[in-house]
């Protein structure tokens, strides 16, 4: 993937299908309930038909890809956890231990694991080992990734996410286990709003108070030596990015590229999507927001970028949790969409105003 | 029912087990994933423990109870629909089609609907038959029920849950159906906060905006009428309430008198459940809020109450469909409490701080 690969793939994104929009609004509004009571998700499944192009929207079978890397910042102390972790989890991952894996097992969603470059790799059956380099390069110190390790992390979520689709998938979902990631995630919202660091910057896994200072700091001094420019994805990525980063970038530009909805997680892939957004602003209708990360900076990120996520259940687990866990109130809200009775059927006598 | 019985019951609350809920806490601080990273649904299973008084809650039994009622207050043209909409709703209910038939169906959850005093009876196998009188008064021109009736609705609601309690329910949930019950909740949340109507009073089930104003004249008239004693439940209710508002009350009480949690929806249930709270303000401690309630005034009504519902999704349908649509979150969080790996089964080295 290049530059102008991108670029090709960016102008066959469609907007999104009205008519079939505009008939899940008609049934919605002929069911057995006050207009509009079911709120966002009423709004929730139009979007679906819209992007899905049809009036019968699915998302039966849902994919969770999880791509797991490292961040040579770390060595900067910026991450409670050793680099270990990452590879650590990942097993868990695998093995079925982590709050990702029951959380697909309940919502009968698939989980997919990619190594997209992890330090210390693993073993394991299930792993689909797409390593681009053993962790990105410390951006403290140099860039984290040369251009064309972005290109091929954003490929490589494109890939998989289109053998996905392929594969009949009718949601993605966007999922990631790095050490140091939320620093990452927290340069590049920086980098492209020009907030001080401070104000986009938490702390992760559980960083003490005195260290989110110090992680901030780190992070303005690679945001100073970089100079990424803000209007460039590619750029912010190569200077303070991530493999796992840059492939959920991939992912959303395939679900957009090929009509599949793709739900976001939290911070992290927060990140990604305002990335993918900046690539091409059409995208963002692609994307469901599933909850608001507790996460510092989070409330002025999202308002920043105009989205809105369905829930706040103060989550910060990273992994795609948050996304996989709110998965049941869209089945819930299709099933109303299909199953509820209309005033006809039903016998009901209509509001008349 | 009456004044001494339920002083009596009160005596029987008691606080939540704090031993259960360390021990719950103390599992998720064991579980592969950074410190409280599930938020708000980590309290939620400490919160069921402490009911449930044990460190493994269970919720796998549960029942939503729909009450249904008519209020003689619709004859002041307070609502859209028409009063037969009430019956025409519950056989809707019963034969599967309205968003609670299906909600209760996508979450493995027991449906129960009972005629607490509808003016229009129908006739259905399903249907509980425990109809207090055909609807209540008109709130504008007298008393909407006598003290006895309201301690019949409240004895209904209590006698039914402690029948499902004794069924081995796990879990209860309120849910209601009348026409003009909104105007019943609104005068209730009016009594008891002294706001006045107009700032707590909404569209109900879409209600043109000139008659919102209107409503709120009438719900002012009748506290200026019977000006219920905002520390007595009973009176308020008596004055401004509905038999199926005494009962979801009844269901509170019951609740918390057995040790069972109960899930409470939106506008409506929130009115009985401050109700319930102003009988004994430990009553709180046994519920959950589901969800904000898209109605005007919730806002400000949850913060006098000082409650938090899990998520805002924008609903205001009613039913106890916010309530059994949030279910899946509370069953994946108790399936990672359940099934994640702790850091040593898994391996995964701590976090060192």
């Amino acid at each position: 993937m290049n530059r102008e690969v991108i670029q090709t793939l960016l102008e066959k994104i469609q907007t999104l299908d009205l008519d079939s929009m505009n008939s899940i609004s008609a049934r919605w509004d002929s069911l057995t309930k006050p207009p509009e009571s079911l709120g966002t998700l009423e709004r929730l499944v139009s979007q679906l038909g819209g992007i899905q192009r049809t009036s019968h929207p699915q998302i039966g079978k849902r994919t969770v890809l999880c791509f797991a890397a490292d961040h040579g910042v770390v060595a900067e102390g910026v991450s409670p956890s050793k680099q270990i972790v990452t590879a650590e989890m990942v097993r868990n991952f695998l093995n079925g231990g982590a709050a990702i894996s029951v959380l697909a097992s309940c919502t009968n969603t698939a989980l997919k694991v990619i190594d997209a470059g992890m330090v210390h790799h693993i073993e394991h059956p299930l792993i689909i080992q797409r390593s681009i380099a053993c962790g990105t390069a410390n951006m403290r110190v140099e860039r984290a990734m040369t251009e064309e390790q972005v290109y091929q992390a954003i490929e490589l979520g494109y890939l998989t996410a289109v053998e996905e689709i392929d594969n009949s998938c009718e949601l993605l979902i966007t999922g990631e286990m790095g050490v140091g990631n939320t620093t990452s995630a927290s340069a590049i919202y920086a980098a492209l709003t020009g907030m001080n660091a401070e104000s986009v910057t938490g702390n992760g896994a559980g960083l003490p108070e005195h260290l989110v200072k110090h992680k901030a700091r780190v992070i303005q001094d690679a945001l100073f030596l970089h100079k990424p420019n803000s209007d460039d994805p590619i750029d912010v990525l190569s200077a303070v990015g991530g493999f796992e980063l840059a492939a959920m970038c991939g992912v959303m530009l395939a679900g957009a590229v090929y009509g599949c909805p793709v739900l976001v997680d939290g911070f992290i892939s927060g990140a990604s999507a305002v990335l993918a957004m900046k690539l091409n602003p059409l995208i963002k209708e692609y994307l469901i927001f599933s909850h608001h990360s507790g996460e510092s900076g989070f409330a002025e990120i999202r308002q920043q970028f105009g989205f809105v996520p369905l829930v706040d259940l103060n989550m910060r687990l990273g992994e795609g949790t948050g996304a996989v866990m709110i998965l049941p109130l869209i089945d819930n809200a299709l099933s109303c969409y299909y199953k509820m009775a209309t005033f006809e059927e039903a016998g009901v006598t209509e509001v008349e105003l």
